[in-house]
């Protein structure tokens, strides 16, 4: 089982190809829209007494445990946000945090022997309780951002001690190392605690730092990006997603997780919130890994070359 | 036999990590550097009176052809240019055209048969006369600029239907073709007349579209990019200079020059000006493709995905 802890939320964005009202969001649902996919998720969370539970039922039936989430008196998370015509920029119009301000995320019993742990982004301190309540889990995952970077950084550094990953953007990766490089910045933060880090570059794909080994895999190439909202965590999806069914985490396994999570995140964002999974299969994200492994392919022998 | 005609200039360059004066630059000299390391080069440009020739000895020496270098009374084309820590955004301190503000290219008979031609970032007027100069090339590749895009654009359209390959950067690409989305910026660019775009993406590596397939290569990860000046056009040095040596371009052969084109350009942000290509061999471009191939190949069996 994979578990996985962070926001749930009601969301409504606009685009330039439209607008969404209080959809299904948060780093918790897309994360588990892209993993359940695979296998089966634990899902803890907190929402508000106007959260549509009804319409996370496709995620319960496809084998996500939803009874680690929470619902407590008063409005769920909520989130309001625009993307301007190149889809880089984004523009919060909105924020209300609501039943989550107080979430203190409490780990069923049937959630503890987790294999594997995601640590959506939420506060640091929050994260490492979790940590606290779970019992040897294989893979530690974690998601943070700029704000718990700048003003969380002590109990960030905590953290990073007891994860396995870091996954994170390269903007975020670039501040919380202090450096430009990315290169560097994820050398310093493997320094910090985790093995690996991935760093998320939206349309130009994803780098899985180790010790002594990288892995680049290209963003897919979409006509029409729809709405970039949660290809993050759905990419922390596909990653964990893809592991989970996997025996050995070696370096092979990584690479494929890397593609899966890069193939998740790029389905995120042809519709608007969850959309995309609602019908999706493993075996439509497979076909996608493998479109990837077309698109980077290549043969070469070093013999030959040094004839020239 | 490759033929290259651009710019043959004096760069001040100044960096996080240091200040070169006047030293060798512009676009047929970074393309030649790179070129000449894998089959002979045609160069031809214009410099001045004051252009330190003894300086390019070691292209002669590698088999460029110098010959259709034009000396004229005057100075020579100076760039004096500064990048700030995070070496994307770079500042132009200062731009003397000298003689090249007159430049009307002179293709000599001995190029005129070259099988490949390198259009390097000149006015497109110029580039079209280089054309109406050569008999039959086997493959054009053509560089080009926003100041073009804007500022020529009737005549960089025209220029474009005799071209194969265009090679521009993203933000170049996006303003040509008047969208954002790269893959459409593509696509309208292969109605305009190459077969192939070849966008470079600085760090985050290059992408070949072609009618029905793409590939991407990514950036070589570097701990210190000590100048970026000239690295797209020494990536298309290695992307010419590896087709020169090559019977068919097939799609194999192009998928394995986009590498040895990012390859090269990887090679050029090492040192200052064309200093990294001085003791380089084509081995050792050989080996940081393989480099590449180890960070992006994966295995991947469709049906076992299916089976999760």
């Amino acid at each position: 089982m994979i578990l996985v802890v962070g926001s749930v939320a009601l969301d409504s964005v606009e685009t330039p190809f439209g607008k969404a009202e209080r959809v299904l969001g948060g780093s918790a649902v897309f994360f588990s829209a892209a993993a359940s996919l695979f296998g089966p998720v634990g899902v803890v969370g907190v929402v508000g007494e106007d959260y549509p539970m009804g319409e996370l039922d496709f995620l319960a039936r496809r084998g996500a445990d939803l009874a680690g989430i929470e619902r407590r008196p008063g409005d769920s998370f909520f989130w309001a946000g625009r993307y301007s015509y190149d889809l880089n920029a984004r523009e919060t119009l909105e924020t209300r945090l609501g039943v989550f301000a107080e979430f203190r995320p409490s780990i069923p019993d049937a959630f503890r022997q987790a294999r594997f742990v995601f640590l959506g982004n939420i506060d640091p301190v929050l994260q490492l309780e979790v940590l606290g309540q779970v019992r040897s889990p294989e893979l530690v995952v974690c998601d943070t951002m700029n704000y718990w970077i700048e003003g969380s950084r002590d109990e960030l550094l905590r953290l990073l001690g007891s994860v396995d990953v870091l996954l994170v953007n390269d903007a975020e990766a670039r501040e919380l190392a202090g450096t430009p490089n990315l290169l560097q910045a994820a050398r310093r933060i493997m320094e910090l605690g985790p093995s690996y880090v991935v760093v998320k570059k939206g349309e130009h794909g994803a780098i899985l730092y180790a010790e002594d080994w990288m892995f680049f895999a290209p963003g897919y190439p979409l006509e029409d990006v729809f709405d970039p909202t949660g290809a993050g965590d759905a990419f922390a999806g596909g990653f964990l997603g893809y592991l989970s069914g996997s025996d050995t985490l070696d370096r092979e396994e990584l690479r494929r997780a890397v593609m899966y999570g890069s193939a998740a995140g790029s389905y995120a964002v042809e519709r608007f919130s969850v959309d995309r999974f609602r019908e999706l299969t493993p075996l439509d994200v497979a076909h996608r890994v493998e479109e990837f492994r077309e698109m980077t392919a290549f043969e070469h022998r070093l013999e030959s070359a040094a004839d020239v």
